[in-house]
């Protein structure tokens, strides 16, 4: 696999570049603006991810000739010459990472001429769909967490190489670890893991199931304070089993089974009993934010959670479109239907009470004003910030620890129905000024 | 981003290697079996899709230099030592890609010592749960549309890598074609396209928009077969510039909003009477299996699917377990819990009756004989095949091509209702001699 992006795109976008380079239109400077026009179902807010990736994409979408050898199947030799030449040579401004969003929200403004701008549709949407679906899903995770540390473990329930995508963007939503070797290597998530149900089950002999040989060279290999898995065959003689062979200094017990908050009660009791009083339990299996919500009352240490995760928890995908707003100077939308925009190039702030608790989003033009100004005490924070100029990203962006704190933060400010897991409206209205 | 495949794994399956290392069961021949326990609420039947990837991904997953710099991190030198010099050397027999699959269908047998075969778990999940819920969802829209061609266009709803490999299943699934470029390149999957909104709002000058302009800047770069895009303003004005301004001789114009229903019958009749008999209809626009069925007795020629085809249609992963089935020939299997597994190797054979429509699956012990071999006039068919031996892939695979053929087949194999898309239970029970 080849690191080059320009082929992660849509025919049509390569199309459209043929036969808008015939025509004036070509090089007009153009905006357009990456928004979704609602949250998915139900959802009181949106978390912004991917924008790091989309930084990174944009520098390799450029025409080598692998990708020439493709598009000359379908595409006149003006068009193909013009796209051996192609680098982003426009704008780009847009919310932060871990950024909160609503509808309507301008999460990301690019600025160029017409073709320049058009072929970079796909690619940034497909990151930003994905990224900020998994870290809206994984925010509503860590809120009803609370204090206790979740690991990310759900590699293998989606694609592969979106699995590490989905670790990092749930790192910036405030996940403590992530079970992804690449993402460690990549983006330098704290990758976490001990051991799964084979590693029991290989220590079958003539004699049958050995858990007890299991647990010992696992705590040869990786000391007493591992995590031993427990529910391989019976939950509670893999309790005795754990601390009888480790002793009461074990790290933790996994529960990956059954009525879990049943089981972490009843696990917490018979370690408490043999003396393990340290011992932590992590329990994971098709946890959601509904079931660590459900387990808060329990004795549970930490979470594993996997398939809701990177599947985005009923929403895979944030829905984002990226629409051409500005024309010239000139604000355009399509009309025909329910799916209106609102055209011309935007900005946005928010608005917060003095105590730090947000109010609403103001939605303005480009270069207008917001009108609301703080005079009435009221903090007013600008939302977009530059993030390429003149085709050159600008330094000194905030990193995934940034964007980490900054969600936290952002997260604190919702009114405190924002942070409910039942359905609802968005957190904070969204109002124009346009 | 590297080719490499090995960081494509969770942590535990290292640490597990470094654990089993030390002891006599690191080399003990052992089988791991890829199956899911259930289809994803309601549905008749998956479609096996990714084998193809994990192929080449098997190929891949070496540890080299800058793999090794990030396992040295946590693991002691014995274990960097073997994953330094890794790569599989066993065997793996499967169904091959576009075979229907049930609960508990041997989809894939990996055959090795423990430490060889655990440590391809993740890697293996992951594409086989992501391709296998799209091909599934994409098979039930097919089915859906009839004789009706589906392009694949929602590259962008998803990761820029997943779309990829969800056109590759979506073609396998019967899709004619994907928007997506990087799909026709790595696999030659037909790629389309022609233009968005956005093309058709560019040409807006100080008269305000132009949508004839538009039209006839995509005809001569794209020729008077292309499809135009009618209801960026006025679907009805829309229909009338197409055939204005590219004549009767239109190859097809597109429907993206609205009522796609009571458009297209509108469409049709405003085409007709234009003397435009030949143009083509394509609609598109969250359309799904459902919708697509809703319109089959509208005058529509070609759907368009994104979102839902790229998320699976609600069940985004396809829920397959690589679980450790044997060990050194003796079945083992997790007891503790309602996620209970049946040990041993497998294998499968699917019945049908002499009019071809399948009656059952049997899984049965590997080497055994699944009780069922044609003597009362039904057919049998042994569902695995074997694909890689020794390490190496075997020659002369099925492609994608005999991919799609075989689904096709496999499809009108199925029991009338297993095409049903109302939820139930799978079309076929499975039987297991074990």
């Amino acid at each position: 696999m080849s690191q080059n992006t320009s082929l992660l795109t849509d025919h049509y976008e390569l199309t459209m570049v043929s036969a808008a380079l015939r025509q004036p239109i070509a090089h007009r400077p153009c905006v357009f603006e990456v928004f979704a026009r609602r949250l998915p179902d139900g959802r009181r807010y949106g978390v912004v991810a991917g924008t790091g990736r989309v930084l990174e994409a944009l520098a390799d979408f450029r025409f080598g000739p692998e990708e020439i050898a493709l598009v000359e199947r379908f595409l006149d030799a003006d068009t193909v010459g013009w796209l051996r030449d192609y680098h982003f040579t426009g704008d780009v401004d847009g919310y932060r990472e871990g950024e909160l969003y609503f509808p309507g929200s301008p999460i990301l403004t690019v600025r160029g001429s017409f073709v320049d701008a058009v072929v970079l549709e796909t690619v940034i949407l497909s990151i930003m769909n994905h990224d900020s679906a998994i870290a809206s899903a994984a925010a509503r995770m860590v809120s009803a967490a609370g204090t206790r540390p979740i690991i990310e473990m759900g590699s293998r329930r989606t694609h592969e190489r979106a699995a590490v995508a989905s670790s990092r963007a749930a790192y910036i939503a405030g996940l403590a670890a992530t079970s992804n070797l690449e993402a460690a290597r990549s983006y330098g998530v704290p990758s976490a893991g001990t051991a799964a149900h084979a590693f029991t089950l290989a220590f079958t002999g003539d004699a049958g199931p050995d858990e007890k040989a299991a647990f010992a060279a696992q705590i040869e290999a990786l000391g007493v304070g591992t995590t031993l898995l427990v529910d391989t065959y019976d939950i509670t003689q893999g309790v005795f089993n754990a601390i009888e062979v480790a002793g009461p200094e074990l790290g933790a017990v996994r529960i990956d089974s059954g009525d879990l908050g049943v089981l972490a009660r009843q696990v917490r009791d018979q370690l408490d009993g043999l003396g393990a009083t340290g011992t932590k339990i992590v329990v994971s299996g098709d946890l959601d934010e509904y079931a660590i919500a459900s387990l808060r009352a329990e004795p549970v240490d930490t979470y594993g959670v996997g398939t809701s995760l990177v599947t985005g928890s009923g929403a895979p995908t944030a829905g984002m479109v990226y629409k051409l707003v500005e024309v010239d100077g000139r604000p355009v939308a399509k009309r025909a239907s329910h799916k209106e925009s609102r055209g011309g190039a935007k900005e946005a702030v928010r608005v917060s009470r003095a105590s730090g608790t947000i109010t609403e989003e103001v939605v303005f033009r480009a270069g207008g004003s917001p009108g609301v100004d703080g005079s009435d005490g009221e903090q007013v924070r600008k939302l977009q910030i530059p993030l390429v100029r003149g085709g050159d990203v600008v330094d000194g962006l905030p990193g995934l620890a940034d964007a980490r704190e900054h969600l936290a933060a952002a997260l604190v400010s919702l009114p405190w129905e924002g942070l409910g897991l039942s359905h609802g409206d968005p957190a904070v209205p969204t109002r124009y000024v346009v």
